[in-house]
């Protein structure tokens, strides 16, 4: 091999480690930033994603980002870092905004004015369009992003998703494909399929059941996810339950109950078969009342005929996938 | 006297009692729920406030609402009620709103599925307007407010302030004066003045010294209570200092430094004199970040020429003025 061709080989070879997303190892590192379903400002819906070994985080909804970091810090996960500012500047590579209600935005919008430059928000255009007029504009905030209101201060660049179709982000060794939820028709949510080499995680935003949003949404998302589970590609789903099931269909919301989260499983179980037994099911998105988490738990544990696999994640708490 | 004299009489006393806003002691009591400027999603502005022996609370500003009950149900103020949500269902009356910030709204409008109906929302006409075109609407979340995008849910009626004009609030047993303040021009902001009988409490927004915003809102401010002062009817000012002396004018954003906050109080003290010594100074809105709040404190220090009385309200712990 002449010295020119070894050089040329030496260089594919180092773009092709790059392109492989700067980590050989299979699996996703997980840190909830918060969990819950609403109310408690301290603690909204939030999670960080990375391929293990990446050296930076995707961030899943931003509902509460300083408190999360700071609960987080606690075990010594960035390292020396325990200031929430700085660990968000380093570690938080950009944001995926599943829809715009407060409690998945107000940590990223009200934390933006310490967090550094030339960031990705990541959302479907309608969710965008949220941010653009309601959030980071003049009225709310100021405009950290790149369009809309001005003065324009351009820390954030929107990237707009469009569904199913995979997107990349190489810093955090993941990429990243889109699928469309109703949250109260028209009212439009996003489920987010996490990949890291071969592997898979599935966060979904709020989401009411398919029969009483009168939607396909959930129904085409199991289509493309039973393959995996087949392949036993698909480690974690994280899905949420919002009330018990006390609540009636008319009062969801756009949300699931136990029943509903089961009848959903039932119907991905009917295209993925025994192997969704082994993928682990998060309850995210509990909303906090007296009594509330306790009774959800237990509908949960009595709906779960098919023996799946429930987790409740914890804000500040490492989970390894 | 006639049986039905006496019994208008009666009647008429009891009226009266009512119009003297349900108790007779004098000062107040305050809670913090939040007091950080920005950032940490659990410890945003917001003060609940009430004439001491007054059964219910107004909240100034809404910043962090469950987070901080939570925080104070620890001391047991609100007797054998610990749930955040049923607290603020029964003891805060209404909310008043300096301005549309994020960081003083995230907590009311996250936590008003939870909270029970026909609740006022005093603030001027511009802040009402930020509610209602970007946060209780439909895009940002649901409009539980009774003005804007349908549904309309109304469990909140938009109440429109007028500047410098006094309106009451019988079960806190407080009267409100709002002041219109700048920040950034032409931003506003609200500055609340409460009155319980003759003793009143002065509860400002964020906002910009005077010089930087060229606007004379502080000025007419300090002529209007400099009478209260030298009265000695000011129990206490809740003002802003955000950053340490280190930030440039050009970087203040429309909030205050100890050196602006000192070089106002001088302007107050010209017009009030040395009974502004006995007003307490509670310093709110210090923006956190490594070392910072050390350093304003220690700015403050140095910059206290005057001899003021500061003091630093914390989360959940109780305030009598």
């Amino acid at each position: 091999m002449k010295t020119s061709s070894l050089f040329l080989f030496i260089i594919g070879l180092f773009i092709c480690n790059i392109s492989n997303s700067q980590t050989n190892q299979k699996g996703f590192t997980i840190i909830p930033l918060g969990v819950k379903g609403g109310l408690d400002e301290s603690n909204l819906s939030a999670y960080l994603v990375k391929a293990n070994g990446a050296e930076q985080y995707i961030c899943l909804d931003a509902g509460t980002i300083y408190a999360g970091l700071q609960k987080a810090t606690l075990s010594n996960y960035f390292g020396p870092l325990h200031d929430a500012t700085e660990i968000q500047k380093k570690f938080i590579n950009s944001y995926f905004i599943s829809h715009g209600h407060l409690d998945h935005t107000a940590g990223l919008v009200m934390n933006s004015p310490g967090d550094s430059f030339k960031k990705n928000i990541y959302a479907i255009p309608s969710v965008i369009e949220v941010l653009k007029s309601s959030q980071f504009s003049s009225k709310s905030w100021s405009n950290f992003a790149n369009e809309g209101d001005k003065p324009i201060i351009g820390k954030y660049q929107y990237q707009y998703l469009v569904p199913e179709k995979e997107i990349e982000v190489n810093s955090a060794g993941v990429s990243v494909t889109p699928f469309v939820l109703s949250h109260v028709k028209p009212y439009e949510s996003t489920a987010f399929l996490v990949r890291n080499q071969s592997d898979y995680l599935l966060y979904l935003g709020d989401t009411g059941p398919d029969e009483v949003e009168h939607s396909s949404q959930l129904e085409n998302l199991w289509n493309h996810i039973a393959p995996l589970i087949q392949k036993k590609q698909l480690k974690s789903i994280f899905i949420e339950v919002s009330f018990s099931n006390k609540v009636a269909d008319a009062s969801l919301y756009g949300h699931l109950t136990p029943n509903w989260l089961m009848r959903e499983m039932n119907k991905l179980y009917l295209l993925a078969g025994d192997h969704l037994k082994e993928v682990s099911i998060m309850v995210t998105h509990m909303k906090p009342c007296v009594n509330c988490e306790t009774n959800i738990k237990e509908d949960l544990q009595k709906a779960n005929s098919l023996g799946l696999k429930l987790y409740f994640p914890k804000q500040g708490e490492i989970i390894n996938q």
